[in-house]
């Protein structure tokens, strides 16, 4: 049984977890088991990994192995399905709310283009402009040219365009895809969106009906350009677990409408700079790495910002070590270096205390720099041609090769 | 000022009318008045009905001249407008639950075509197929059927191809008509919309969501392929008032997102032939006469449902002469006997009881069989390539011709 219990931010909780709200009670860490068990997910334990490994037959993605993606619904499906022969499609998504991407916002493109490259299949991206525009008082415009300047972000990552369709909420919604909208619709109560998301009754009616919207592009017959006729094709939904109650309404609906369920992989949040106690933020730039910084603003924020678990002064260091289960440099290097051997080294001396907090902030600079200036260049060799291939409502043939 | 008072079923009302429900306390009859002052319109009187003549250089139509459309807003704004050069467009629709029309729903088609040829301005008439299949749960593929069925009979009423677009949500929403959707979704609170249409928690978000969309074919930016570059074009709705909440929602929020709120004119319901306590109903069909109904289906429906005014025997009629004020066949007569002078005869020999009920029925008879005959000739004339052109997304280049 699937546990479908209703999270309202408007209650007194621990934590909050919703797409507009991440964070933990008196400015602690998420505590994620709680989540899991509050949302009714699964972990994702190391057999998925080493399954994972065996069917596509290359390493695991750095994300998998180190549990950043670390909770799912019904992956065993998807895998199991796959093991029959059986492929599937992904579907992720983004709200372009501002114009340059963090880190954080990259972690499940990232992700994605693993998963399409290792299990080659299609992927759906969908660009909410709708929502935001609802929600951040952008204007219809300028949701849809954020939106256009994300993709190209998105595109960066290097999706392969035989496989990917993006799409935009203003450019895409209507035809069998707002029919679809309106057969979730018709499912959902407002108390129930009231449970799951929380609003009240002075939130504008556009929030009411927005759900469905990011629900049906789970069910492949939102799509009829790439999926007619395919109706049985299961969807797995990679995405930071925030996004979880939108797949929990779309899953509770979906047998309804006599469609299958969107599994979903999930993860973490990619901490602020500044500490563990959420997502980081849009509004304060010094909280997070932008793909649009320079090398120097790399070093500064590092330098400057990021949190440490090292003792205040190098005696005490030595004495002690670093406390890793704080430290941010060790957290973001967790992400972002892939080699494993080199991490635990890290980890093992920065540990003990035989390596300073300098020394790790150093490597980490380099290892962001390194990310950073590679997005720069992948983007910026981004047309305006190529978003426009990829925003295209078009057949692609070769998706499943 | 516009008055702009909420009103919701849930409370204990004298009368309550919505999209949804029209009914008078204890079966009593709607008092028109009472729903002018509440829902803050304005009663339409004989000088607009001179201005249309005059402006327009035809009778005014029977509907006019006889009360049938009896209220307003800013239809003023829109005459002042027509006679300073400055063109409109109607817009208009239906929501398809049924088969076959009754008399009832043919009242503004039947009035917008004379609109429409009289004032030489384009319409727009919406199918709400997405409304009907949330509100009567239809699946969305008997919605599209039904709404292409109902096309036809509106078709037969005779617009002009040239000046006409037929469009059903299904195939239309989506691009400019969805952005004006979220547009006016963003100003509308869930507090507002139980307000103005009484919906509960336990209500479907579906529900919720659909006001904009009835709301911005009101918006002439909905329709790029018709008014690219026209947006100060102003909209005139004919509809029966229980429309009128959501254009009073849609009037609310047009100033704020840079619109011209929408004229209204409206007509009164067209009473069920058991009496005048509200609309036909649907679901009896012997309160209604249908546009498929034989001759023999109306003479029998006339002579055997009709609520009258006459008197219990003969001689009584002849003494008091019969109650006009809650006669049908008097009032359908109203609404359908073209010739004053006859009708002023028929209520005068009535109303003095020397025409008998027997007399004023077979005249009904009469009435009713010509117009539903010559419908459903105009209807069988009406082919799928007919339908198809109608409903097509093109440009209207002689739509002000």
């Amino acid at each position: 049984m699937e546990k479908v219990e209703d999270q309202n931010p408007q209650q007194e909780e621990d934590q909050v977890v919703n797409p507009w709200e991440v964070s933990a009670k008196d400015g602690g860490k998420i505590d994620y088991d709680k989540l899991i068990d509050k949302f009714g997910c699964q972990r994702l334990d190391q057999s998925f990994v080493d399954r994972v490994q065996r069917l596509t037959s290359r390493p695991p993605h750095v994300f998998l192995r180190r549990g950043v993606f670390f909770a799912h619904r019904d992956f065993n499906d998807i895998l199991d399905a796959y093991e029959r022969g059986q492929k599937f499609y992904l579907y992720t998504g983004r709200g372009p709310s501002s114009e340059a991407l963090h880190l954080g916002h990259l972690i499940p493109f990232m992700f994605t283009k693993y998963l399409q490259d290792a299990f080659k299949v299609p992927l759906v991206i969908q660009l909410t402009d709708d929502e935001k525009c609802m929600w951040k008082n952008l204007s219809v415009e300028e949701s849809q040219r954020l939106a256009r300047e994300n993709a190209k972000d998105i595109i960066a990552c290097g999706f392969d365009i035989s496989k990917t369709f993006i799409f935009s909420d203003f450019d895409y919604v209507g035809g069998a895809f707002y029919k679809n909208m309106v057969k979730v619709a018709k499912c959902v109560t407002y108390n129930k969106v009231v449970g799951i998301f929380g609003f009240t009754g002075e939130d504008h009616i556009g929030k009411v009906s927005f759900p469905p919207v990011q629900a049906v592009p789970s069910f492949p017959s939102s799509f009829p350009h790439l999926f007619s006729g395919k109706d049985d094709l299961r969807c797995l939904i990679p995405c930071a677990i925030d996004q979880d109650p939108y797949f929990r309404m779309t899953r509770d609906v979906a047998p309804r409408i006599g469609y299958h369920k969107p599994a979903l992989i999930e993860s973490l949040f990619f901490p602020a700079l500044q500490g563990e106690t959420g997502k980081m933020s849009a509004s304060d730039p010094n909280s997070a790495i932008y793909v649009t910084d320079s090398a120097k603003d790399i070093k500064y924020k590092v330098n400057k910002h990021a949190f440490t678990g090292g003792q205040e002064t190098i005696e005490k260091h030595r004495q002690y070590g670093a406390n890793l289960e704080v430290d941010i440099p060790i957290k973001y290097l967790n992400f972002f270096l892939e080699d494993d051997a080199e991490l635990e080294h890290i980890k093992k001396e920065y540990g003990a205390g035989r390596m300073l907090t300098g020394e790790v902030k150093k490597r980490l600079i380099e290892v962001l720099t390194e990310i950073v200036e590679r997005h720069r260049r992948a983007r910026a060799a981004v047309t305006d041609e190529m978003v426009d291939a990829f925003m295209a409502v078009r057949p692609l043939p070769n998706m499943f090769d």
